[in-house]
Formats: C-alpha cells, sequence, structure tokens
C-alpha cells in the first residue's frame, strides 16, 4: 500500500486539528485516529473514530451493579471480574469504527460477523480500482495434509512461480477487461453491476466498519487465532495493537481469559483430576474421541 | 426530579474538563453533555457519551456510493436522499449513549428496542430508592370508549382524588414493606433478589442505553407518536429534542420523511388518484375496510 | 440448471415419506419442501423446512393484545391492522429455510440482511465447482445515463458478443487455474483457502438461510423492488411466490401495504393536498429538490 | 397452576389431530407439543413449535464443510466437533417457539436476552389476572453474607411467617386497587395502561418467546446454572429437559462441552500444569486475586 500524497494530506489534515470535548478521550487511540496502518500488500486499517474508554466499561458496571461493585478495589480488578464471568454489557457500551481495505474473498469471511455496522464501496455505482492481493512467496502455502480447511508447506521453485504466474495474469487480465466491457471507444459500454462479476475475489474492496468492544473482542478471538486463515488474522492482529491502546485494562483482561485462555469439558476436567491425583489416563480411558484427544494433549502434552 | 448537591458537583466537574480530541465533534451535543433534563417527577435524559455528527453519515455514504453521490450538490441533499430511500447504513456510523431514569412500566416497553446496548441497575445487587412515578392530575385519564390501547377523558373530582391516594399510599406501604423485609432488628433480612418483587411497577430504575442513530430513529417514530403512552413519549421527545441539536440535518430529514410523513397502501394510491381525479371516493367503493378508511380520512379528510 | 439424477432422487426421496406432526401445517408450504426452483442459469431457490402459517400470526397477536383483538372479525382483518400499523412481532413468529445457489456477486448483496441464520458452502474446505453465471443476452445492459446504479439499453451486436465471449473466456480460464493451482501431476497443490481468490465472482456458491418472516418481507420490500439489481431480483420474486404460498393472508397484506405502497413526506402530503383542493403545485412552489419531485411525479403524475 | 377445563380441553384438541408432514420431525418433541409443565405456583412452560433436530444441523454442516466432514464418521461425532469449536451457525439452523407463563421480575431479566422474538401478553390492551407469585418457605432465603447478588440461609420462623404475610397481603391489595381503579359503580375507569402501574413485580405475565438453538443454549448456559436467580433457573431446567428430548445429540454434547466444563485463563493454565509437575502452588504464587484465586480452587481443590 503506498498512499497517494492527496490521502497523505487528508490524513495530516484530519489531524491538524484538535477540538475540545467533554466526552471520554483514550490518549491510547487519539494517537491512531485516521493513520493508515498497512495490511498484506494493499490492504488498510484505520481508526476513524471511537466511545468510550476502560473507565466507560467499569462506570456502566457501576451503573448495573450499584453498591454492590464497591467491594472491587480497583478498575483493573473489576474488568477482569466482568471479563471472567462472562459480562458483557459493560463492553458493549464502547464502540469502534474502522476503515478497511481488504480483499473480497477476507471481506465475504468478515461479514458473517452480523453484529457490526457496514458501508461498503458498491461496485453498481463505482468503479473498483486495480488492486489486488498478491501472496507473498512465504504465504504460498500448499494445502494441509492434515487438516481440511489449512495450509501445509510453503510451495517452493517451479511450482511457486508458476502459481504466482497465474494470479498476477488473471487478475491483470480479468481487469483490462472489465474496463474493456465498462467503456471503450464507439462502445454502450456494459452496466457497472454487470461488468464487476468479472472480477476475482482477491480484488480490493472497502468499507467503514463499526461495531462494540463485546463484539470486536469476539472477532478477535476467533481471527487472531492460529487457525484463522493468514489473510483475514492479519487484519485481527493490527487491530488487536490498537485495541491495546484503546482500552488497555480490558484487552489485557481478554488476553488472560479470552486469547490465551482454554475451555475444558466436563470429561477433560476429569482426566486433569485424574492426572493430578497421580494417574496416567491414555486416549482409551479418557471418554473422549481420538480427535479431542489429540486437541487436550497439545494443550497438557 | 431534584438532583442532589453531590449529583450536581459530579456533573459540573465532569464538565469543567474539555479535553482535545481529532474525533468529529458535534457542538449541539457537547452542550447537552451529562446534563439532566428532567422527565416525568423523578426521571431523567442525560446524554453520557456520542460517536459522530452529520458529516459522519455523509461521509459514510460516499465510502459506499464512491463517486456515485457527487452528483448530489451539498450535505443536506445526500442527507435527504439516504432517507427517503430508506438507507440505513450511513445512520447506523453514529452512535448515542444515554442514562435514563424511568419508572418500570416504561423500562418495559421500551426494552422491547432490541438493536440496543443496557446496562440497568440490578435490584439483584442493590437496593432501590424509594422513587415513585406518580402522575399530574393532567394525566390521570379514563380508558379510551375508542380505543382499546388508549386514554380517555381526565379523571374529575373524588375519582381522580381516590385514584391519587391509591397510587401514593400503595407505593408508600409497599416500600416500607420491602425495607422492613429487607432488614430490620434482629432479623436475617430477605434476600434482595426476592424482596423486589414486592414493588409495584411504578417505582424508577435507571440504565445506560446505547444505540445507533437508525435504531434510534425507529424509536423516536414509534414512541414519539401521539398513540404512543404518555409516559414514554415524553422521553422520546426528549430525545428528539437532543438528536436534533446533534445531528441537525439528519433530524430535519427524519422530521419531514419519517415523523410527518405517512405510508399509503396501494388501495390509498387508488382512492387519491380518483379523487384527485375529481371522483367522489365513500368507504364502500374504496376497497378498505372501516379501519382503514377512518385512519385514511384522518389524514385526507 | 440440470440436477443430477441423484440428486433428483434425494429430493424424491424427501419428498416420499410424510410423517405425521401436531404442529401448524401450510399446504401451500408443504407441495414446495425440497424442490428445486430455477433462478438465473444455474441458480436455485428450495425450501428446507419452515414454521408457522397465517394462523400462527393471529395466534401470537391474540396473546400479545388478548381480548383487545376480539372486535377484529377475522383473521384476514387482523393480519391487514398488524401489517398497516408496523406490528412487526407476530411476523416474527412464522421461519422459513432456504437452499439457495447463487452467484458470489448476488451473495455480496444478499448477505447484508444481517438479521438472518446462513450456512455457506466453505472454500476453505472445499472445492467449488464450474459453474458461472452468464447473463443472457436480454440482461446485457449498457449503463443507465441517468441513474448511476442501474442498467440502460440492452448492448447490441459486436459490443453484446464481444462481452458474453469475455465473461465466459475468463471465467474458463480462471477456473482452469484454480484446478491446475489445486492439483496436477508432480505438485504439492496450492491450499483451497488461497487457490479460491483466483476465481471470478461470477461463479456460483451456495448456502442454507434462515429467516423469519417480518424479516423476510423486508428482504422481499428492498429485493423484489424494481430498483434492486435484476440477478437478485429473480431470487426475491421467486421468494415471493412461494411466501404468497406460504402465507396467503400475510402476504396479500404485505403486497398492498408495501410492495404496492408508497411513503409520502410532510412535504408530499401538503403539494397533494393543495392538488385535491384545486390548486396546481409546481416543483418550484413545492418544496421538494428536483430528486423528489421526479420521484413524486412518477407516481402521482 | 391449575388449568382450567377450557385450557385442558384446547390442549387435547391440539394434540388430537396429528396431520402429515414433510418436514424434519422430532419424536421427542412431538410428545411435549402444547403440553403445559408447571413452573413455580402459576407459571408455565408449553411448546408451541419447533424447527428441526439433530439431523438439521448436521445437514447444515455439511452444507458449510462440504466433502470436509466425510472423516467425521457419525452424526454425534460431528455435533461434537461443532459444538467443541464453537461453530454457532448449524445450531442456528434449529428454531422453538414456547409459551411461558412466568412472574414480571423473571421477564424482566430473561428479556434481556435479545435474540429472540417476543409477544407478550399486553397490559395495556386487557386487564392482568390476579395471580402472584409466592415463594415457597423453602426458598424463602436470607441475602447472603458472601455474595452480593445471591440467597443465604432460609429464613426461619416468625420472620419467614411474617414475610410470607407481607408478600401477600401486598398483592392482594394491590390487585384490589387495581381493580378499583379500573372500573366501579358510577367511575369512569382509569385507563389500564395507568392503572397497571399498581401492581407489584410478582404478579405473571405471559409471552409468546422464539429462539435458534444457539441462543436457546447460551440461555441454558447462563440460566440453568448455579448462579442464577432461583426463580429463572427452574424456568431454564425445565426448557433443558424439553432441549433434551427435541436434539438429543447436541444436548448431550452442550451439556459436556458447555454446562459441564470450565473455562482456564492462561494464568490458570499456569498454575495446574504446575501442579501437574509436581509443585505446591499458592495464590500468593499464583498471579491470581483472591477472587480468582477461590474459584479456582471450587473446581480443583
Amino acid at each position: 500500500m503506498s498512499l497517494t500524497p492527496d490521502q497523505i494530506a487528508e490524513i495530516e489534515a484530519a489531524r491538524a486539528n484538535p477540538r475540545p470535548t467533554l466526552r471520554a478521550v483514550s490518549e491510547g487511540m487519539e494517537a491512531h485516529l485516521y493513520r493508515a496502518h498497512q495490511v498484506l500488500d494493499h490492504g488498510l486499517v484505520r481508526v476513524i473514530d471511537y466511545m468510550g474508554d476502560d473507565s466507560a466499561i467499569v462506570q456502566a458496571a457501576r451503573v448495573s451493579y450499584g453498591a454492590g461493585t464497591k467491594h472491587v478495589q480497583n478498575d483493573e480488578g473489576l474488568i477482569r471480574y466482568l471479563m471472567r464471568h462472562w459480562h458483557s454489557t459493560p463492553f458493549e457500551m464502547c464502540e469502534i469504527k474502522l476503515h478497511i481495505k481488504l480483499p473480497v474473498f477476507v471481506a465475504r469471511q468478515w461479514i458473517r460477523h452480523r453484529t457490526a455496522n457496514v458501508n461498503e464501496y458498491s461496485a453498481r455505482y463505482s468503479i473498483l480500482d486495480r488492486e489486488f492481493y498478491i501472496p507473498e512467496p512465504s504465504q504460498l502455502a500448499a494445502q494441509s495434509v492434515i487438516n481440511n480447511q489449512g495450509r501445509g508447506e510453503v510451495l517452493q521453485g517451479e511450482e511457486a512461480a508458476r502459481v504466482l504466474e497465474i494470479l498476477k495474469s488473471d487478475a491483470a487480465r480479468s481487469y483490462d477487461n472489465y474496463e474493456a466491457m465498462l467503456s471503450q471507444e464507439g462502445q454502450a459500454g456494459l452496466a457497472r453491476e454487470l461488468a464487476r462479476m468479472n472480477l476475482p475475489m482477491n480484488i480490493y474492496t472497502q468499507w467503514y466498519w463499526k461495531t462494540d468492544l463485546h463484539n470486536l473482542f469476539h472477532f478477535l478471538r476467533l481471527r487472531a487465532d492460529a487457525h484463522a486463515q493468514y489473510e483475514i488474522r492479519v487484519y485481527a492482529e493490527q487491530m488487536a495493537r490498537i485495541t491495546a491502546d484503546w482500552v488497555p485494562l480490558a484487552y489485557a483482561a481478554f488476553e488472560d481469559y479470552r486469547m490465551g485462555g482454554v475451555t475444558l469439558s466436563g470429561k477433560a476436567i476429569e482426566v486433569l483430576k485424574r492426572r493430578l491425583a497421580g494417574q496416567v489416563v491414555e486416549q482409551e480411558t479418557s471418554g473422549m474421541s481420538k480427535g479431542e484427544w489429540r486437541e487436550f494433549m497439545e494443550v497438557w502434552g
């Protein structure tokens, strides 16, 4: 991604004029406002607006629980308590609005998170730019042989070169033909809402995406996870860094209880208790299926 | 509603310290922040936070429609266009967070608007205050004889006095007994989560309520309407005044297209066309039921 | 769309074994169950399941309004009343589950209706079929010269032929290359989650889509509308026919009040009243913008 | 709860006429349809309709994951896999519609689950019945001395008697006065929408409540939990038994992974690993707060 001089000027202008407000202000977030964080080759994440900070979470909780929250000595303790006990409504009191530029196949996965507001660039109204996601060689991986939805080894040599060449040349030709269908000397020009169907799904689109902190955490838990596809994970990771600057206490609690946590089934609890009591437990005697056991062993060894 | 000196001091403190922000600022809304607008006898509406302004709506629309929006000459025209064509997503890009104090029977109606975030004061954790809604004499109305869910004439004389007396004394006694069950010399004290069930539904509760502008408009359309119950309508009307200060262009469009507008059925369109062509149309020849016809005549005479 | 013999056999098997149920049954809907209605060249709409019928709407309304609904003499009158007064919750008591096969660019528009449940075929797990939407010649239209998001005249002669040829050959080549990247003699084979990005947006995907009747009506109002893109409109029209068979009373009310209705702004009401009073009103004296006036004249002439 | 002969006759009539359907049928659920399960003294839970069964979950998952699901040998294994990996969309493909009669203070807690459709009996239109929740003596508990939102010891002797007497007499008097305000010889009669405010929150209301299986599980996890208030928990437990009959495989997975499972934070994982390695860990060296440690010890001892 290289911003045009116009875009850089626009960002600088937006950042040049602080105005007074009586609202809660997050210094960490003010530093991010409007700046474009590059993701993938042409993508970006930009904070356009936000509402609330760590104190807003605490304040909302104290409305709910009244004097009941007084015994928690400080904001950090209360936020950790809320996270541990799955209290979602105080986290919903913070809101974020992002400008995201991303490949269409990533956008299709992203949009499945329904509790968010979205304004996407419309290819019915407007013409898409000639920008395609072409993976880094280090990301051109083979299908995993053990995971139906994952990647295995990185492609090598001639195969890697051929794949890269295909992705580049198909994107270029599709876009050339998109343009040729839209307008050309002496042509009527195909409607934009039809011409767009010729474009491959690594073309970039962009949208404004707005959600609350509770739903953002849910998004991050699924998409910043090691099992998420790399191309959406890098967006989630960038958003996680921004969130850590925005609401540091809430993010730290999220990291400990959600990103770094695990859920144990009743069966898994039993196995761990037997182990703590000194027993040796094997899959056959665990009550778990082979798949569950493998996943259990990944954490507990 | 009379605020305690502590509450007034807290509001003044919150208003005393403007801080710089790079976000969109609505001057009209800054003037409202934290101030308590009285509603009913003990209720209030306070703006706690907001995100966005008229420009944010326009900006989001321009992301979606790209160059397609350039032909609309100005922000006002674009906002009216969006409202007229039921484009909801740009309005969703603004968000408001309110502190509301309201009687429980109003809260029960309000909460049916599901697309909002809520933190309510919990009577499991905390003890409710002795504050009840007692209607003004001018609001003590009889059941409507034509509308199953409306009010008719205002009660007079002895009946009015007796009703007021009942509401006051039942509220007082219920609260006395609530307190007596909770704690009294030499008692264990009933659990708060149980004792609360003795309280009548005109007791006040409070919550933080956060929603986006699209859903706020939907709320206002239903609840600031003449058919809404008076006790929720006065909240909606106060919120409407706040919204007019927050996003004046969007509010004006809302007022023209939604609050001041009507929806015509296919049958009603036909009737109006016949009238415009000089015909006289009666209910019998309108294709409408009596109820529809009556509602039609209320607008068109 | 031509179903394979296997698919036909599967549908026939599913239809061959009626079982007794105590639930509400819609005969009109039973006739649709599992059958594939063709849409576009390879698309389909199939009813997989449904909950409720016209009576279920009435029953839910009578729970809410109790004796208050008794004065409406019959189900049809009550359903029309509910629709006219924007009562949404009784319509939410019916639910439909559809199997839809549709081009990706249509799916991207469709998914913006967020209040629905979706299970989409995953191209991370599985390989997409070689099926692309290629418009009928009668649908190959030029960009509208008056509407930024619409179609104008149908393309003619050489231009039409060239556009068709582009769409077909680009689809074919992209799919050939998709396959070549996935697996080929002596190759590791690119991960499916990466290879899919080479596919153009007229490739078909499929999903299960479940929503309630209120939200289905909202979908139909926007997507069966003349301004909707043809390629999604034909799905909406098919779904509208199915809905008419499922809940005939509710659908008739929807058709009269929503599909065949219009919303008038306060300004438009004033203009009509002046006209009814015999005045001649021009755009200049209407208080409306040129765009509003043009839309107003389309209905009222 | 004692059903009137009319109500019993209505239920029997609804159960007397099975009709053929081609939809998925759950035998376990058919046995529940329309029958009233008593909850608390006057409350009830009744299944009015349902959509889908265990097979519908599997079928939806196979649409999503295509051939990718073939390696899971059977429906049970696939359902457990989906539950373990937090795949929510296949569970959303099942839907349930319940008739619930419940005290208002329970309804106020219940309605906070927003992803559901609700039609509640309206006290603006209709007059509420004289039915109040009066706890069993065994449920008349004191405020917990360790938990701000819980119950402690059961009240004894005179205090218990006095509390019961208060609840009964306040309910009776409030209802007498409700009736007196509504209509009495020679009175205009207060509007129903106003008179209702005099009623205490242990009065019963009723509603139709419809949700999908994913959200139902979420409700059950929070409300069938030991920390939920008894008066909502008994509803959740009844609904859990119904769900177990409806979708036995999904319910068994839910029970193992959610109801019987725990979530461990990153810190808790570390502590367990140190213990498994033979170390003794105390709160001081655990990195956990006292509250977290206490909750950790409740599970792991």
